[in-house]
């Protein structure tokens, strides 16, 4: 393999694929990247074996050459290393030449490398998806989905399942859902599905899907998926990101959202995180974050915390709206501050169906569907 | 105490008293933040009994209220929690209130915080200095000068007195020195000193000073600084920061500056700076930094490291001038790029007065003196 390539177009398929790198991979062949140069460009490949990244750099792209081949190849090169050399080129051009026993020579200005690669025979190879179930979303919604939903996933990996989000299609409808049995997160979307493609119970982990939204350009071009029964494939312009699907079955948590409230609150969303956010700060100093939610008979409710040592925090909100009971109730204001930043609208509807039971969190200007669940503490007072 | 204050005029004087705040503290009170209000102002004091930090805050400026006075008075309040909830209270007004056991209310729009004062009079006092031995320096000069040699200072605290660095002044001479006997930085400035004061072996800790920097404000005003056997105080505007003096006494290094140099060069700081770091990427793999320098005979030097397992990097840098004994020398490549990195000169100047002896850099376009040593590596190759 011998070819001159364009640094920045290098460095930036090497910022892609190095996602998936793991530093604690036992298996040596993959801390390293695989370069395969051919007639068409040169495919760079990246794995930990739950997720895969393959990017491609064309020859030329708008009539600019990229890449000038001289010899096709390929060659496994230190990943650590090698993307934070190539990074720091002094020059715009990078020389790479693999010579025997796959000894790599990299040349830029007056800087030269010499780098032991490893034999591109025993790494392996990437799965072959039959493409039969595959879907389209822009690559903006998807990215936001995933920050409305992989907050809420459990990072207790004695239940594998909960640590990743369930991918629901129906009807042209996508759904998510994260949740870690205290809080629970979903969001949904309208997308134009032609094949009327059904998919249910594909949960993919929620680390996978944090990588994923890094490398989702926000330019707003559409994403291929392909879903198969082991394997989810994201399929961006020149980025192939394949990910492992987590087994078992997702529990059933539609039971647990209740629709028949016994009061309704609905509220300024700035007004209410800030309010929640300062009874925050002092309930994480007692190590529970709890705050307690009052309603206060003159249309408005109390957001207040206390801690021994320290004193107390209260502040009264005006509600938009309150209807149904009186009301006294204690949650996680953790949880609750991570559901609030999600939401966009300006006011969002809260629903109670009593003090054992979950907190429902809408956005009033609901332009999406989108719905967050909070369990409340059961406290003394 | 009760009095009504702008919040950002109270937060910044908290931002900076807070520099004082030691999360490991086992004196209860210094875990607080003294209050003091009287008819000139309110008075912030926090400390951790290393460093100690007033700031002072008037009844007004530039003809703006900044406080409304009810009642004079005191409270120590906690620190942690104080600073976090002033940044977000809603209102841009704060009110003030100590009532009976130092419980204190904080209004602030709708929100109203309870806090557990402490008695203000368990509070240390501040020491007491006598101003006789006092000068000015100019803020930009003496947080550069910080910048410059405070790096070098040890983190070992086996050895306290090389944790500080070493004050001199004389003839209105002002110069720092840091080192952790593997390197040292000095960097030295003419001020003007009336009283012709005489600083000798007076030695202020590293972190001191790393704290110092954040608060010196970057519009280039005097600050007054009091040396007294114990503590130093530097006066700003409204700001008083106070730190002990490292005891002990500082070891004599001048004599290990050698002037007499076997070979000596000159070149241009960016391109070497750049060169050895990417030489520094593949040494730090190796856990060694080493780094080596080799004269080429041709008006130019090579910089290369190299990695038993990685490989090799090497690259040829022009030189400006290069005079005296050929040189193949190793030296830790952190360090070098530590120093590399303050000096602000176009071309340095680095003299080798032989393999085993102390490398000396320079910058060439002097604007203040400045000097770097770094003892070399001895290595087999």
């Amino acid at each position: 393999m011998k070819l001159t390539i364009l640094k920045d177009s290098l460095n930036e398929a090497i910022q892609h694929v190095s996602k998936a790198i793991s530093s604690r991979t036992t298996i040596p062949i993959l801390s390293g990247i695989k370069m395969e140069a051919r007639s068409t460009g040169l495919t760079l490949t990246a794995s930990d074996t739950d997720i895969s990244i393959q990017s491609f750099i064309p020859m030329e792209k708008n009539d600019k050459t990229i890449i000038t081949l001289d010899k096709p190849g390929s060659v496994v090169l230190p990943a650590k290393f090698f993307v934070e050399i190539i990074r720091k080129l002094p020059s715009a051009h990078v020389e790479l030449f693999v010579q025997d026993q796959f000894h790599t020579t990299i040349k830029s200005g007056a800087s030269e490398i010499q780098l032991v690669g490893l034999d591109p025979e025993e790494y392996p190879i990437l799965p072959q998806l039959e493409e039969d179930r595959i879907f389209s979303m822009n690559g903006i919604l998807l990215k936001s989905m995933i920050r409305q939903t992989v907050f809420a996933v459990s990072t207790n990996e004695s239940t594998p399942i909960l640590t990743g989000v369930l991918w629901n299609l129906e009807n042209g409808i996508i759904k998510f859902v994260g949740t870690d049995r205290h809080r629970l997160a979903s969001s949904e979307a309208t997308i134009n599905s032609t094949n009327n493609l059904k998919i249910e119970n594909l949960v993919v982990s929620g680390k996978t899907l944090n990588e994923l939204s890094k490398i989702i350009p926000d330019n707003g071009m559409m994403i291929d998926i392909v879903a198969t029964e082991n394997q989810i494939l994201f399929k961006m312009d020149n980025v192939l990101f394949y990910s492992r699907i987590l087994d078992g079955t997702y529990p059933d948590t539609s039971k647990i959202i209740s629709q028949a409230f016994k009061t309704e609150l609905v509220v300024n969303t700035k007004g209410i995180t800030e309010a929640i956010d300062r009874a925050y700060i002092l309930s994480r100093e007692e190590k529970t974050n709890i705050v307690k939610l009052v309603t206060t008979g003159d249309q408005s409710v109390e957001i207040s915390s206390s801690s021994n040592e320290l004193g107390k925090v209260k502040e009264q909100i005006e509600a938009e709206q309150l209807e149904g009971d009186e009301l006294r109730i204690s949650f996680n204001s953790k949880y609750m501050l991570d559901a609030l930043k999600v939401i966009d609208s300006e006011n969002i509807h809260i629903g109670f169906a009593g003090i054992m039971s979950p907190i429902i969190i809408r956005p009033v200007d609901e332009t999406r569907k989108m719905l967050h669940l909070i369990l409340p503490y059961r406290t003394t007072n």
